[in-house]
């Protein structure tokens, strides 16, 4: 079936038959999620918990009320309430779209009404406005939930940015497993209070540690993708398994470390494509390339590297990636 | 492309502006494949490579002549060349069709000169005919080697075969270290003397403490499936490194046990694709179908189960493949 994930039409003969329709994106709209969980189509995840991922508003508050550990927000519809915002907690701000956002993009920081201004342009609703938060680090924890209640919990892993898109995943995570322990118990309720189903990956920040969730995907994820090679289940077949309502499979790793890095389409516009025979000469790099068209700044593909020693298995696939980039490190 | 692997017609059309072609199945005819060699397309393996694959007869002949082991052999036209065989090895002996046969099919165990008659209505040319041989265990190396003449083994694992088709590939081979160490010499050496391009499974016997040659695939193998689960990099992707000319992948276990159970059609005809979701909730399983119309005695699909310890993960791959087949164990 070819067609717009947001063309209703489409959608309907897409789920004529289906035993379960699953989502590998938020971009269909929530009115179009509506409609056909109203004509009896069996959505996994449903449009309720979907919700959680298509639109960060709807999550902060909705996590708040629930009484999971947030970030001070408000809803901002003018430059006048981020001001307000800042007045209490202090400029710089972040300000994000609530719905349509995705590495990087949909984010700023704010330095005074101005900027405010210029994002609320693209948000008549109104825009989550944050503190700057000083992180300790970003984790993510990927769950599953079977739509027979069933659920399990991937390793932790931390998550490195640079320039707003997630640049590293990196297994076992550098944290006290007390403190992973709490991860996981505060994923898996999530995952229960949303009602989520399929996996749910959940990220989080780590400032004065303190756990906060940032934002959630109720499908497999970038932050889960070292799961391919690095666990006995990949996310993607858990996934399925979760939606039809499946046995879940085991989610330890198999190995003692595993980096996984995102390629990203270089300045120069060449395509990593070019580059693989290289990249593939690093000894234990998994390559993975997406197909997409090459861009600056894209996110092209990722790399894994597993091993004995996290720093060697996180240099390695570093290397790679560098490569797949026409870097030299 | 779609169209008939005999067709040479179909077979130009694939060919046109490929950088290499390359096989899953030894279905092309030689005669064929040197048309295309001769139209200057870019095979790997090679047609000559290639007919150590494709004709039993000619495979034994030629390993006899570059000084591999082989079991004693002759090339029988008529039923008293196979009497004349069995005169001085003993009935049965076992008769095989130089080309063609498959799980069992194509060979036979001959218990006199009616059985070889039957047999050789089928092959005009002629048979091979070999002792039926007291076996040890039987063995397969996996090694690949690039068009840039670099070449790897993968760990050797035993072969299991029941009613003339391998059922269980076993990781580690429970062998003698010399003995592997001698299998890996013996399969680079062929791999080197025959020029194969991509991966080449050699499948041995293990007959009075030697290793005989028994059969060679130069393509991804039933008996290297253990990889895509089992070993860092698996046999299809190193076959695609091998033909391209990239560098090849790291061929080392990712656990200390593996255990592949084939899945064979049942008795009953019932596809083992519709009990998928029990056979996913023995742990560890990881369950591949190919998708194949299910037929009584058609190998369908296979298991695979890592772990510590070989004879845990041999139970419980047994144990997923037998539900697939609907029995209890």
């Amino acid at each position: 079936v070819l067609g717009s994930a947001a063309e209703l039409a489409d959608l309907r003969t897409l789920a004529a038959g289906a035993d379960v329709v699953t989502f590998d994106h938020e971009g269909v709209p929530p009115e179009v999620l509506a409609t056909l969980a109203a004509d009896g189509v069996p959505l996994a995840p449903s449009p309720e918990a979907q919700l959680m991922a298509q639109d960060k508003l709807h999550a902060r508050v909705e996590l708040g009320r629930l009484g999971f550990p947030v970030p001070p927000f408000v809803h901002a519809r003018t430059p006048r309430d981020v001001a307000a915002f800042a007045a209490e907690h202090g400029w710089p701000v972040v300000g994000k779209l609530p719905r349509g956002g995705y590495d990087g993009r949909g984010v700023a920081v704010l330095d005074g009404a101005p900027g405010a201004a210029e994002l609320l342009r693209d948000a008549p609703a109104g825009i989550v406005v944050e503190p700057h938060l000083a992180l300790d680090r970003e984790l993510a924890v990927l769950v599953a939930r079977s739509t027979s209640g069933e659920a399990v919990a991937y390793p932790v892993v931390e998550t490195v940015q640079r320039d707003g898109m997630c640049r590293e995943i990196l297994f076992p995570a550098p944290i006290d497993p007390l403190l992973a322990d709490e991860a996981h118990a505060l994923a898996l309720s999530i995952a229960e209070e949303i009602g989520a189903t399929g996996v749910l990956a959940v990220e989080l920040f780590v400032s004065e540690d303190r756990l906060l969730v940032n934002e959630l995907a109720l499908r497999p994820h970038n932050s889960g993708h070292w799961t391919i090679e690095g666990a006995s289940t990949s996310q993607f077949e858990q996934h399925l398994r979760a939606v039809l309502g499946w046995p879940l499979g085991d989610t330890d790793p198999t190995a003692p470390a595993v980096a996984t890095i995102n390629v990203v389409g270089p300045p120069d516009g060449t395509d990593p494509a070019t580059r693989v025979a290289v990249a593939l000469g690093v000894p234990g790099a998994r390559v993975h390339l997406y197909g997409k068209a090459a861009r600056p700044g894209r996110k092209l593909g990722h790399v894994t590297v597993r091993g004995d020693d996290p720093a060697a298995a996180r240099a390695r696939a570093l290397q790679a990636a560098a490569l797949l980039e026409g870097r030299d490190s």
